[in-house]
């Protein structure tokens, strides 16, 4: 069984019982909605009392339980650039603004990225008479590089190093 | 002249007057520094007012100084994929997060897109025991997609709509 | 079930049926056929009464159903360039007009986009003497780019900004 | 010389003479603004008159000007997909809806394309208090696909064929 | 079902009954066999009166001969650059020798394009002592690049014009 | 120096002196103006007398007509797909009749391709009253498949073998 | 049914026969083993006798044993950059040495191509105190490109012309 | 200035002066030899200590010895897959051994990745009878995947968590 | 049978009988772990008696063994640039250290590769009070470019020549 | 300078005196006509001796000479797929063999590759009444693939391995 085949299931059920998103993420708990629909998609993996929650919740077998607890081929199936409006906006984001941000980071931080792993990330809707807006808060752990010495002795010098 | 060389001249500038990009963004002012730097590298346009300060805080002519106010042919020079890390971690970010996030927003807005353009963003840093953060907030207008009708009237039904 | 298998099972139908798009639009009502039709082929959302609607014209599963009435991936199995040469030929417009589209639309309104989103078209037979025309009208909400300032407050520049 | 050459210098002349498109296009005459703004950019042929009257605009050498009277290889220095957003919505909406365009084409008019070369376009300020609208007309000719026959005689079978 | 399918189907027929191309498309008629053995290898459509033929022919089923009558998707299936020696062959032809047929075209013929829609194509043995040689003639209708006028009225400049 | 410098040094000739491509090849001779002018567009080698009356007509230095005598990098600067309307057309028709098209000559000829090497080409134009029509007549040798066999003797299988 | 189907079929067969390709080859006979081996691989023909004595020996169909004598298209399933090593050596060969065969080539026999369809190649192993070698002789016939003269007249000028 | 043209200067003098990576790499001293020659290939930043060793060794402008002091865009001029044979070889590493290092490395840590940035690497050479071998050592932190809880809570699930 | 299937139904098996990789790697023996996985994964051969083993691990047919004996299609079903986080920081490292491995390597071995065939790797856990790490060791053995001479006489050049 | 633009002054010479690669490759002497000439072409190093003839040769400059003894980035410079017809043809080889090769060596060696370092090459005309051929030998040591044990004890299983 491939990880898209149980995702396949997976909204087939959802369809039929007409669940929300919000409801489902309720019921598998232990992260954020982000997360646990990613996971459901096929994107990331549930722990173990999650897994065990959403094949109670879809009726899954065993071995479906267990796949949910795989970290997955992460990306699999996505088209790049998007196709889908709403994702390419994001794309286009990067695409358009991706060099001021490296070039402020960098003058901030040092030479060094943004996790995209000890990541964190939250979406809420803003209200607002004029047309409401989706608001994303990320943060992600600045990991300096590292720049280690001819004589193996590790120097972080990512941190507003000279 | 090409916009890309008038990108490499100011860098050129900027490097033998030892300013920093937060200097440059408060001579210029005006806009969040994302959008100043963005248009000093060539992706966004300055103001009249905001070109007449950069014409003079970098010494440009006033073909160049015109060229500053036109809107550029955005993204010209990217690379996608993305080759250096730390834009490749916000292009990672979507190519993994990207289908729930269009899940989830679509399940709280309807159909829709969230705006690239009626575009807010902020970068901060977040002091952390564990390792400072990054920390990005951005919030763009939700844009319902218009169904219209047979008849040509117009109806709005990303919001929350049947 | 892939939303590419519910198209093809419409099609199905339609063809054993010989049935006509302009028939199936106008019992399932409700929008444009651009819009209705481009919902059948995988490309849009259909209302709640419309996907009923549909479910009963071509005698659809519950599941079915509910998956008429989700936003789609859109773009989908789209190959760009397109291969096909009626489509080809409107990508073809885009490819060698967009840079004066660019520069006129950016003229005439300042720095921003014409939507794709909140977008109507049209879609008519010009009779000619010397061969038919296609006439198709497209009228998109032009969305200025926002300039958001240094303080956070914002500056809707689209518009005949300096 | 390179006809992107050439462009570059116009556009440089542009921006120093302080000139507007519309200007630049009412000098120029005999075609429509896009066309002429298009050919400027490098896209298409100016008549010899139009050139003529370019060159004299422009200050350009006997060369230059014949070089606008040549049609030059139309696409060269497009990027597919668009990087810039305000093309990429053009190019989305080919992506999104094309399938939609192509079977309710062939339902009205037979097995055939709309012409890309006789073609024409138009593009309007539509205002509206929500927001103006750019508005974009274009028709072009049908142009039915046609069916030679086993014999050699030709079968225009484009138009409602059996 | 899919095109690529049926077309799947009907090689299988021919295989099994040892019927040659030359020989289906006597069956079927009404058209040059280029264009008959093109539609059943999925590229074009039959009129009404083929697909009856070719249903009967290869006992199809109504839905089957429904689908022979639409417009496929063209192209569809086609890799590019081909990696078939024989097609790859018309395609380097078209690599190399595409910019002299463009300016020798258009000296003769002015802006415009040889259509590809209204065309039509005869493929003969020459015997020859050296090696017999496929034989390809092909006449497309030149199609002059319209140039519409500021004032709307339509230029058919593509033939001789200034 | 490098062909293409060769070849835009030779077009802006050409543009000053204002020649058309049939004056050139008939200037320079030997070969069919198809040759010629793709050899003067850096596709092609001329022979040596060819290449001395190049070298004269256009007032070339000897490394310069050395350089005309060589065999280019065919195929150096194209663009594929091609983005220029009337190249595209061409690559259309492989596109979606190259399936065809080998079918129907492996059915005649036995297993093997047209080559594209021993080729001939001629192009003229057709009046017609509907519209001029460009013809394109090519003559390629047919170049049977070997199948070299285990005891290294030859078997040309290609024509009409079992 | 596909002929990458067939392929896998013959493949499943050899795999429970324990038969080796050597085995097979000499079964079938007629042709070198590489392109025995490669037409049961669906990469080229086999003849009629041949079809049949494969489909003797895997125990084919009918319908399967004339798959084996069409030509199949070509290339198809092959992923280039080749991923797997020993396949992308030989890539790596043309990519790195494919200027040097073409200028030496070009000094000896003048314009034109070694075919790759007139062609025969041997791979026997070497044995070599330091390893073994795969030794792999190709010849292919020498193809002059012909240049046709104004008035039609064939001038095969390929060989060590001026 | 480019940062390639800076590179390009440097192996320059490089040559002329008849240096060593390794001489160059003691010269500027402070970090590995494989991050100093990065550095000067532009892949990483010098620090300003080094910087200035550099400048002095190469007789490098301020402005230049600036450059080399920002983190450039990684990954700029690289070509993927690579041609060079050399480069290649660690490409195919990845390419092939890529899905069992991640199961492996699932298996052994949790979900999350490698460091690229907090990252050590070593390169030494192994003497062998049968041929000399070349000896990597890479050693990066192991970063386990954050999954942040409905309540904000961060949990660091990837250490062997259920 | 595909060997992507025979991959995915070992997976199952894996996930129903809760087994890790270090367990399947030991009762099937005789190589390295990586190895092992990654010939279930479908990128490497298993010698006879491992086959064997993992038949009977597995509860295999008679071809499925045969199947994992033989040499795969290797990188099939590898997606690059890889869209897994983990398996792309690999790529990532090969993009940007790449060039400096080459000048280093070449000014150490001479010219030449690192054998990606003759080639053993090793991956441990290093443990780290800031986080444990990962330690990959990779040796292959150095493989001098091969000049060979005008008389056939081979040099071996690559070992420090001049 | 760049390993292109001595190419390309290489050439430049070359053409003025009137030299051939024959009459090059001699006067350098040392190697393979191939290797020489390719070496020329910015593919393979020269050895200093060889170096030192070719700036007598070419009267280059110090720096120069020292440029050709360097590995160059290899395939630098090189399009694939070819569109030269020449070495397009050999690209077509692989393509299409590819898969043959690789069962029929496996078979005959094991598990390995053909190297492409360890390689030699030699290229002579066959004279043939019905068509010169053109005939290359090329011996590539065979490596056998290395599967490392558990235990760190190498297993050459290449070889005839079970």
């Amino acid at each position: 069984m491939k990880r898209s085949e149980l995702t396949e299931k997976i909204l087939d059920i959802k369809r039929e019982k007409e669940w929300k998103w919000s409801y489902i993420c309720e019921q598998i708990g232990g992260m954020s909605p982000v997360l646990v629909t990613g996971a459901l998609l096929g994107q990331h993996k549930l722990t173990k009392p999650q897994a065990a929650a959403a094949a109670k919740l879809f009726g899954l077998s065993k071995t479906e339980q267990a796949m949910l607890n795989e970290v997955p081929m992460r990306g699999a199936g996505a088209v790049m650039p998007p196709t889908d409006p709403l994702i390419y906006r994001f794309y286009e984001l990067v695409l358009i603004n991706g060099p001021a941000w490296k070039v402020l980071i960098e003058e901030e931080f040092g030479d060094g990225i943004m996790s995209a792993i000890d990541f964190d990330m939250e979406m809420v809707r803003l209200p607002d008479p004029k047309g409401d807006r989706v608001k994303i808060s990320m943060s992600g752990k600045f990991l300096p590089f590292k720049y280690y010495g001819a004589k193996g002795n590790e120097q972080a010098l990512g941190y507003k190093e000279e």
